[in-house]
Parts: structure tokens; C-alpha cells; sequence
């Protein structure tokens, strides 16, 4: 049976989608036209829209609607002095959550990869280089992913950092909070062990 | 944090796709922003021309872009005088992908459901009373949902089918091909043992 075109090519549209194969793309074509036309046409001029306005933060290339970021447009927290570097603006999102970070943050967009053509440029170092430059950066938190991409990355940047007399550091790594020990990978639990902390000092 | 307005809407629009929630909302929102906004736009009109285009069969109530879909076109499985009742589109894929039934549908949009409000008119029952009257079917093929729904609205369509002195057989229910008896639920199995057929006899 040959669906009409207008609904395959929906179906083909849906799949660009991260983790939508076939069969959801066909479940999500047949629920929005049989049952939701209005939430369609609304996700259609959502999508339209987004790509419209939706541009980068000119000073720390995050996804945005203006030119400033409503991080960057704070004062405040230029002011503490603490950058945060991380690979995305749903990084950003997830650390904002937690509410236990009050400065500011430089988004990569992606992670240093030679193998693929991503060299320092594309991911803004040469911007990243003259914040170093010009603001009065006091610390540069280092929040790229754990895989090998994320650490040649952060080793990166620490470097530049130090070119710029400014001090570094790496978020922590270890067994997650509420995880359990049986369960947690090898990698991990060696970063919890060669991460450990003095516990008494630590508590007090 | 507060995300931009057009992003969240985004986030807010893609929620309706079936089993897709806050953060998968979020990660689709932020991959088609990063990486792929030419997709964004084709999905955009994807479901623009899908919501304009496609409308209803007016012999089986399909999805379909023309008039008649390219099932019910087809003289040649009219002529077969098999008619397949099923509740969505979706099914009617799925039992065109087996290329074992080579008759016509009609496909309800839904099942009864007294309590939803959802009566015989509104899943076209008083269209397929006039087929069942106009056209010469031999046989009706109840393919609807074993839910307790779809085996009601089977049993309606069996009584109005009787009234046209119209042959009616329901699809099998049992262990599915490959499935292991040990993890079929009761009710599957239990259909298994009363709708059993002689072995040797079957399979000569």
C-alpha cells in the first residue's frame, strides 16, 4: 500500500527528530492528523518561528533570541568573576537547575574533534581567548563532557587559560548521588577513588 | 534560567507528539536549533501541506489525499467482496505490510465508546450499513482492537452485518509467531486454548 505523498513525507520530515525511527514518525503523522490538526500547524509555526529569531548570545553563544543572553545581560553575575565552560546550551539549562552556580558561562556548541574538521575556531576559542584577554576573570570552571572529545577540550582551554594567568578547575567526577556502587561503571568509580576527599575535614 | 520565548513555545509545541515529554521536547528543541534548522523548516511544511492536503477516503474513511485512497481504487480488490474493519490507519498498514489480505478496509477512526461519548455515527457506522446494503460483500473481516472496546464495537458490527445477511469472521487471537508460552498473559493464552484447530487436518 502506498500512503499518500503529503503523509509519507511528513513521516520522512518527523524522522529528522533525534531518537524518532519509522514506526514513531508513522504514530506521531497518524495522532497529529487524526486527532490534533490544531497542535500541527501550531508546532509548525513554532518551528518557523524558532528558526527566525533564534540566534546566539554574542557574548557567550548560547541559543538566543537577543543579541545579549538573559545570563550575560546580568551584572551580577559578570561581577563574581566565574566563567563555566560547557559543550551546550542544554548544559547551561541543567546547571541553572541546580541553582548552585551564580556566574557566567561560555558555550561551546560543540567539543574540539580533528577527526571531524572541528578545530578551536568552531568552537569560539578565539573569542573564549579575548574574554581571557579583557575581562577580569578570576576562575574558569571547566564543565565539558567526561568523554575523550570533552577532556581534550577542557585540556585545552585550562592551557589557554594559563597563558592568561587565570586559575582552572574541572567539575568532580564520581558515583552519583542516590547511584550505587554495584552499578556504576569502572571509569567512574576510578575517578571516585583517585577523586576522594578528606571526609571529616570535608563534613565540618 | 529563563529559556527564550520561541524556544520554549518550541518546547511547548513539541510536547504534543505522542510519548514525547519535557526533556525530549528539550533535546529535539536544542538538536534541530544546533544542527539542523533546514530540517526544522522542512518539518514546518511538512506538516503544513500534510494538514492541508489530507483528508478522508469517502469509501473507507482512511487518511488519503484524494477522494478515494489507493486501496479503494482499486477495482480489482472491490471485486474480491472482502471488506477488513480496522480502527486506524496505523492497522491498516500494518496488515497491508503482511501482503496476505488482498480485499478492501474500512477503517472506524476510533472504536465505541459509550462512555467518551463516541457512538455508532461518529465511527461511520451508518456509511458501512449503507455499504453492507448497496454493495455485494461476501465476507467482513472484524479486525478491530482485542480491547474490550474494540471486541464490542466488533460484536455491533457483527449484528448489523447478520441484518444484511452478510458473513462475518474475526482475525485469530493467540500466542504470537516466535513468542515463548511462558511470557504470554492469561488472556492471550487462554484465547490460544479455545480457538485451537486440528493439527494434522490444518496443516495438509
Amino acid at each position: 500500500m502506498q500512503l499518500s505523498p503529503a503523509i509519507q513525507q511528513l513521516i520522512q520530515a518527523l524522522r529528522i527528530l533525534p531518537s524518532v525511527g519509522q514506526k514513531s514518525a508513522q504514530r506521531m503523522a497518524f495522532q497529529l492528523l487524526e486527532r490534533n490538526r490544531d497542535g500541527a500547524i501550531e508546532l509548525a509555526e513554532a518551528l518557523q518561528q524558532a528558526v527566525a529569531k533564534v540566534g546566539h548570545c554574542e557574548v557567550c553563544r548560547t541559543l538566543s533570541e537577543t543579541s545579549e543572553c538573559s545570563i550575560c545581560a546580568q551584572v551580577k553575575r559578570r561581577d563574581t568573576g566565574l566563567l563555566c565552560i560547557v559543550e551546550t546550551p542544554a548544559d547551561v539549562l541543567a546547571i541553572e537547575q541546580t541553582g548552585q552556580f551564580q556566574g557566567c558561562y561560555f558555550v561551546l556548541m560543540g567539543h574540539l574533534s580533528p577527526l571531524d574538521g572541528i578545530g578551536p575556531e568552531d568552537i569560539g576559542l578565539d573569542k573564549l581567548a579575548e574574554r581571557f584577554a579583557q575581562e577580569p576573570i578570576q576562575e574558569v570552571i571547566l564543565a565539558t563532557n567526561p568523554t575523550v572529545e570533552g577532556e581534550a577540550t577542557a585540556h585545552f582551554i585550562a592551557e589557554l587559560a594559563e597563558q592568561h594567568q587565570i586559575v582552572t578547575s574541572r567539575i568532580a567526577h564520581g558515583v552519583p548521588v542516590g547511584g550505587e556502587l554495584e552499578y556504576v561503571d569502572q571509569a567512574t568509580l576510578g575517578h571516585a577513588f583517585s577523586g576522594r576527599k578528606s571526609f571529616l575535614k570535608n563534613s565540618s
